[in-house]
């Protein structure tokens, strides 16, 4: 598990990595992120890890996240990995919402995507073991957040990993696959037609099947172009209030789908997962 | 003066906008972006404006500069112009450092330069008016600020106009075009050969010439690449002691060059112009 180093600057009192590695789940070099706050030796921190949506890399959040602040703050490292396996051998699609950029955080059945497309191995295993091995990460401390695909990554690893994340927020997120466009698309391609199979990656299907989490934030701009044909933050309303599912969904008003609304909400969202990762 | 709207997005609370419009300074369509905070109907709030170093335009800092939270929380309106004239019909150089992308906040007066390369005057007078023109801008309380070249253009333009700026400050400044690489040549680029005429575009010259501020923060990285050869601070230290002119230059140990600095520092500024602009 060798880290290369591309890029350490100071920022905000602490250190803002960018590195790869050769990944075993995809197969392919995989790119994150990791701020380190500033620490006192020897100390292990707590981790916040940040999925990101359609089209984005690890740079987009790590540029425009404006989480820094806040977790020099809290004392919070803050993890970024990519949103797909890239290079010239892995298959894509010409659309923005599949192949890469859009691995939807699944581990794909269907070829061509079987071999690379393992984004929910990646996230779920592989890259904790990497943070845990080459950072001061106090791995029984997490939390996960995310954005649109990213917001459905975090709420579906959460779901499926109980009392692995002490905290699970997310902004804008894609709540239900099974009901939306890019869902059916993306599902249909990685995993096949079978909609049983799609349950483990729809949020909404994970807590009707019973899948809880001891609490949830969750902000979303009712000026998101996305909310209504794809988000449909209404169906985790129902899913969590059918739960009894102790859940805060705030629908921000005038806001839309961009990082002027992530950076936004970001340092609330980082306050609220150090409350959950303190101690 | 009409404006167009290229995007309005909501965020911390206020709207972030982009614009363009065309100027009589450089003949050419200019892009600048505004953040303007929430605020009482009626209020006229005071202004900061951000001038951008090389290579880049209005969007590095409006997407990196982490400036809307403070900003939201002083009350500040936030002005971020391109650094050049662009478009096809305007002379470039190859290099990054010259051309487009490198204004260096002067009135070009050598061919082919001098028709477009009008920043001097686009900052000081046209900028201004629109700001006032088409925004909630109380224009008795302005602050300037900047990075680099941008941090260059603050501090010479400020000292240049002696009452129209309460609070001026620089991020990681060219402190004497007179005694650096980047401002040789652009001084003998747009200028001409003769130097006497490159002292209205130097900061230690123009203090040295008896041009005084109230007041100064300024803030260097050590780890600054560019701090040896290109900004040297040590200038600006040796000619505001020499006037005795009240200036904090702080230097910051290990920050770069780059937005991961600016960011660090931003809310500072904004705090530091905020305590000035009130009232």
């Amino acid at each position: 598990m060798t880290l290369e180093t591309i890029s350490l600057n100071r920022s905000h009192g602490g250190m803002q990595g960018v590195f790869k590695h050769q990944s075993e789940a995809t197969g392919t070099e995989m790119t994150f992120s990791v701020f380190v706050p500033d620490h006192a030796e020897g100390a292990m921190l707590p981790v916040l890890t940040y999925l990101s949506g359609l089209t984005c890399t690890h740079a987009n959040v790590t540029e425009k996240g404006e989480y820094r602040a806040a977790c020099a703050q809290h004392g919070i490292m803050f993890v970024a990995p990519d949103t797909s396996p890239r290079g010239d051998d892995v298959p894509d699609d010409e659309a923005y919402d599949f192949g890469k950029g859009a691995g939807f955080y699944v581990d794909a059945t269907q070829e061509p995507w079987a071999t690379h497309f393992n984004m929910r191995r990646y996230v779920e295993e592989e890259l904790p073991a990497l943070i845990q091995a080459h950072f001061p990460a106090d791995m029984a401390r997490q939390g996960i957040t995310g954005h649109s695909m990213g917001g459905h990554g975090a709420l579906t690893i959460s779901l499926r990993n109980p009392g692995r994340f002490r905290s699970t927020s997310a902004f804008a997120p894609i709540v239900s696959p099974l009901n939306c466009p890019w869902g059916e698309k993306a599902l249909t391609g990685y995993i096949g037609p079978d909609q049983a199979a799609w349950r483990d990656y729809d949020a909404c299907a994970l807590i009707a099947d019973g899948a809880r989490l001891p609490d949830l934030l969750v902000d979303q701009g009712t000026a998101d172009n996305f909310l209504e044909d794809q988000l449909k933050t209404g169906l985790l309303e129902q899913a969590v209030t059918a739960a009894g599912m102790k859940a805060d969904i705030r629908m921000q008003a005038g806001y839309d789908h961009s990082y002027y609304f992530i950076s936004t909400f970001m340092a609330d969202h980082v306050a609220w997962h150090a409350a959950r990762l303190k101690g």
